[in-house]
């Protein structure tokens, strides 16, 4: 496995594999799209690789799948992707609801489609963003981005409290990147665990912020600030663009006060308006600045590496509690002693031992 | 097990088992402290139930402990001390750095006191207070309270940015009950994930805030305000006194427009001077409020078990971790696989599955 920072072509370069074209109408995607019964895992790398985006999202869904009966077909798929993966720049946006993600997710991606790139856009932690109503809003916001063909945009479906869309997001990036995507945009709302969880699966993390409104409104987690490569200041426009100005002077100030990062990158900070397409090119040459700086100095590989540790130990704590949970004496005792609980008839602690001697 | 209300004397009437005087001069006592070899998992059990603090002290130490061998002997002293567990009140203090949280623990704190409670004070999330230096700062600044007989202050020795120490602190919760303890005391930043985990561990999540100060200072996950069970303002005093009167109307007001609680209890906004020691016994009235309402609405016994199967949940999958890799095996492929990793010769996913294969 390579850590390729040059996205665009880096597949032929590197493996004499023609980079796939996104599109729709392959006969692979009229056969796996028209017929009702499932494609096989091979049809479905197949798809994938031939950027085909119903192959695509019907793994992603696979994937996702809670369903016992779609692990291994998954895990087959994610397998076969894995070689063709890892050649994108992979980009965390976050900030509270009403900073206008979406919007600016939407120009960035506007812009980087006009640059030739193929972009896909992933959201994470719906389990908030549903209560706020904006998971379907996405689709509609990003209604531009929605019709090129060279971008994907994935809202994940279900929420899941427990981060179970985050916990398969750093599978549906190597499929994505298999079908040819060379950046990759994952969205999250600052408020939750998520914004860990996406920090430490991109090469780039991004908080957007207000200016103007009050500070209370931006409730960001404090640690956020610590994580991001860069803060930009959305909604500089009309009345704004002064106070804009002014937060900027004020959070580049602050950011002096955080030590120095690993990458010996200082994060700047950059204002923007999504709404009227201003600024948002600034926003992608500081990427382009940061990817080579972390590349020349080695950090983006070892990031990389050090993502891919935690992800191994990930996939190794998720499995062990996937086959405790779905052994099927388990399932039983558990609804047991879960009543018991309720009834005050055992303690959480003699619980787990009499669960845990079963295996 | 009983999910006991009543604090005080729960235990004589409960189980015509005598409350434990707290001392620290028992033969006990003296044994366990003068000699160098360990006492024994029986004797420290017994030296709880008498409530001795240096049992007390040692048997957190092996609680807390990440030696394997310690484990056996931590869950013997569990068990031991689980039945005179539950007898008391669980409160979580909150608020980032600065809002005066050991000032408030210490004023609230000798107020129990001299109701004759017993109270132990636990400090959780050490990974974010060591840094902004606090963890050590807190026996110091809780010079008073410290002194007194009735109280026990544990500050966590060690940082663990996963949060290993709270992951135990479910369990020095139990051990201090079955010493005597029948107010619980729990205070956390409010900046990390350790509030939510903390939230999961006690009847009562209080929210400290400022007035004055810049709300971004204050930057709380919002997420922290939806569990609060009460808001208080603290430092309201001198100058600030009109300041955090319109803050507390500011709070009540915004508190409005979040959804009724489970328990059907509005959270009040209060306002203190824990340095003047102003507003102190009215925040022990609020809390003594709650708890006789939930005990009423049956949400108090129910909220406990709801915990108690989160409990089993974390219990189950922190053993299956440590299981796993304190297999010997593993730990030396693991090493290996982590090395691959770092060369690019291998990914997360086919090292986890070569892992989990050995098992």
């Amino acid at each position: 496995m390579q850590n390729k920072k040059k996205h665009n072509s880096a597949l032929e370069e590197k493996k004499g594999i023609p980079t796939p074209e996104i599109t729709d109408d392959s006969t692979i995607s009229k056969v796996i799209s028209k017929r009702k019964e499932q494609p096989t895992a091979n049809e479905l790398i197949q798809g994938i690789l031939d950027g085909n985006i119903t192959a695509l999202s019907r793994a992603i869904t696979l994937v996702e799948s809670k369903n016992p009966k779609h692990l291994k077909k998954a895990n087959t798929i994610i397998k076969g992707c894995l070689p063709y993966a890892n050649n994108s720049v992979r980009i965390g946006v976050t900030g509270v609801p009403g900073v206008g993600k979406s919007t600016f997710i939407e120009a960035l991606g506007k812009h980087l489609i006009s640059l030739n790139k193929k972009i896909a856009v992933l959201a994470v932690d719906p389990s908030s963003t549903i209560t706020k109503g904006s998971i379907l809003g996405d689709k509609t916001r990003m209604a531009d981005l929605v019709k090129e063909p060279n971008a994907f945009i994935r809202p994940s479906a279900s929420g899941d409290s427990l981060g179970g869309v985050a916990r398969k997001t750093r599978e549906t990036i190597i499929l994505c990147e298999a079908a040819g995507f060379d950046t990759i945009i994952i969205e999250t709302v600052g408020v939750g665990q998520s914004e860990t969880t996406v920090h430490s699966m991109v090469d780039f993390f991004l908080l957007l912020k207000l200016s103007g409104a009050g500070d209370e409104l931006q409730g960001i987690k404090r640690g956020i600030i610590e994580m991001a490569d860069a803060i930009v200041i959305n909604k500089a426009d009309g009345d704004n663009v002064k106070r804009a100005k002014l937060a900027k002077v004020e959070f580049a100030r602050a950011l002096h006060l955080y030590p120095e990062k690993e990458s010996s990158w200082a994060p700047p900070v950059s204002i923007c308006s999504a709404l009227n397409n201003e600024g948002i090119e600034d926003v992608w040459e500081m990427i382009l600045t940061y990817i080579n700086t972390a590349t020349n100095n080695n950090f983006f590989d070892k990031k990389r590496q050090e993502q891919n540790k935690f992800w191994l130990l990930q996939t190794i704590e998720e499995q062990l509690k996937f086959d405790f949970y779905n052994n099927k004496t388990i399932r039983i005792e558990l609804q047991k002693q879960l009543k018991l609980i309720e009834k005050n008839k055992t303690t959480p602690f003699a619980a787990a031992e009499s669960l845990l001697k079963i295996i």
